[in-house]
């Protein structure tokens, strides 16, 4: 938030600052029937499954607003939703927005927090159909809820591996962590409680990006239906890899051995784990947010996933009783533990 | 929330806790295919539209835990959810549930919430789908979306009134504000910030339930179904009668004439209403969270509707030229202004 003067948010009201924010709103999806405006949205999903998923991102828990700029933060607050549709092999269709706000935002605040999500709605086709504006004693509260469809015979679970499946991901792992790092570093040296370290972004941008902006995975789903692959397992990398790893094979009731030097890293990723005294490996399998896809197929389906652009074979399914196991580099094997951001700050 | 020893959330972790609180779920709805516990729940409505509202409720502003038990806020986020579905003449099927905690809470206190929800839940017929479980540095935030159904001709909008049409209104109205004053004064006398006036709750029941376990009226659109009525257009009143009536004008692009008279109240919101030196009309006119059913049905439908239990003929819909009118019970006219809960406690 910059310091400029602000318009007070009760200038407009509640219904005024819904009005404000959403009256230029138009609908693209034919399933959009009736948006906002009334008690509900109204929707029409004739011969699809619907998806729906929700999360609820609080300030000082899921964002900084001093290194978080609201557009971006309104931008990511949508695409980790629509992360979870694609992570489904569904399409996101519509979004509902809640917003709890403090006093010391503004008007303008909120427009560059919605700009942000529009922004996002606009790149993957998605609606804006309802919302609810609040005020908050403290601090930001954003609820988004999304939802998508799919083909009744195409959605995919958690609990689809089978044995022998081969285990995919798309896009590299570990850089939205390292951005965040680096953010936090650069916010120690603004605050004054670091010093030596200047701070220093050239050379790293994509690490801020893959912090600041996630992609949700859209061209991956459409990239497996071109091919004709049907993956029997899939979700999102929200937690790390680790986690999500454990999730299918524990869903699923199988094992897996995944293979430490496929799992894919970006240079600047691996240069900065490098300045921080961190494995990177351990980055990529803890570190979250990468909003990439996990997915596996089955083994016949070899060639077809061999020739995805941006996707790489990490592993395989095996037997439950041979638990989830990584191979390291030089041939050890570990097991896996879901451990999430904590093993990284311990 | 009681001092007894609670267990540190922590204990089971955020996906502990979901798995704790919504491991004995059952999915009633043929409509809900997939419940909780992938990236997003599936439903399928191949015959009807779809029907999604959300709201996300904020601690010390939409609820105060000095007075509100837990087991009662949760069944209340859900209830003034069902009550936006049956507000556009649809059923409720599904909700997700979105919860941020502080360390203040416990397992203990999420169980007793969780409890609340599910027996409105239990009451309406309605599957928990999908959650998500986060921290807050202060406070609890709850945030509920709903998803229901009606057939394709059968959902009704704000916006369909007509001039002539009769205006109608279910149960009475006032009686949840003046629950909240009652609480109000008893937290005071609690706090010590009021000497004098003890806290009596005798022959007042009836208004803390309406401010404390609010019913959506499920009844009267079954009612409604069973008599053969369509409303043209109808809401619920969250906010208070007065705004909701020019929400449905204002869309309808109509006018409206109410009589005060026929304002239908409880003799207990009377009562308190004079304890307290309030007009009892302003209270039901601008008091909120009464969460009836406000609807317009053609004139032609006066022989049905007037035999409706429960269902009181308030007004009817004018031309938009002549405003939105209340007829006080002398015979004057007055504008009906949309001010909320502001101009009962300025």
């Amino acid at each position: 938030m910059d310091t400029e003067k602000k318009t007070p948010i009760s200038t407009l009201g509640e219904f005024g600052l819904i009005r404000h924010l959403t009256e230029s709103i138009k609908l693209e999806n034919a399933s959009s029937k009736y948006g906002i405006g009334d008690d509900c949205a109204v929707l029409e999903y004739p011969d699809k499954q619907v998806l729906v998923t929700t999360d609820l991102l609080m300030e000082g828990v899921h964002f900084d607003l001093t290194y978080v700029p609201l557009k971006h933060l309104g931008y990511k607050a949508v695409m980790v939703n629509l992360s979870d549709i694609y992570a489904m092999n569904g399409t996101p269709r519509q979004i509902t927005v809640s917003l709890a706000i403090s006093k010391r935002f503004g008007v303008e605040d909120m427009e560059e927090l919605y700009a942000g999500m529009r922004l996002a709605c606009e790149a993957h086709h998605v609606d804006i159909v309802g919302g609810d504006t609040t005020s908050s004693l403290t601090g930001l509260a954003i609820s988004i809820t999304a939802i998508g469809d799919a083909a009744k015979d195409q959605v995919v679970y958690r609990n689809g591996a089978h044995e022998t499946d081969l285990i995919c991901v798309s896009g590299n792992l570990g850089a939205a962590y390292m951005g965040l790092q680096l953010l936090e570093r650069e916010k120690n040296v603004f605050m004054g409680e670091s010093d030596g370290v200047q701070p220093d972004f050239a050379g790293k941008e994509y690490l801020l990006e893959r912090q600041l902006k996630p992609e949700a995975r859209r061209d991956i789903i459409s990239a497996l239906a071109d091919a004709g692959i049907r993956p029997t397992a899939m979700m999102d990398i929200s937690d790390g890899l680790s986690s999500e790893l454990m999730h299918i094979c524990k869903q699923s009731g199988t094992g897996c051995r995944v293979y430490e030097e496929h799992i894919p890293l970006d240079y600047q990723t691996a240069v900065m784990a490098e300045e921080f005294n961190m494995n990177v490996s351990t980055c990529a399998l803890n570190g979250g947010e990468d909003y990439e896809l996990l997915f596996t197929v089955p083994l016949t389906d070899y060639d077809k996933v061999s020739k995805l652009k941006d996707v790489r074979l990490i592993g395989h399914i095996t037997k439950p009783e041979l638990g989830c196991m990584l191979i390291t580099r030089d041939g050890g094997e570990m097991e896996l533990k879901a451990q999430g951001w904590q093993a990284l700050t311990e």
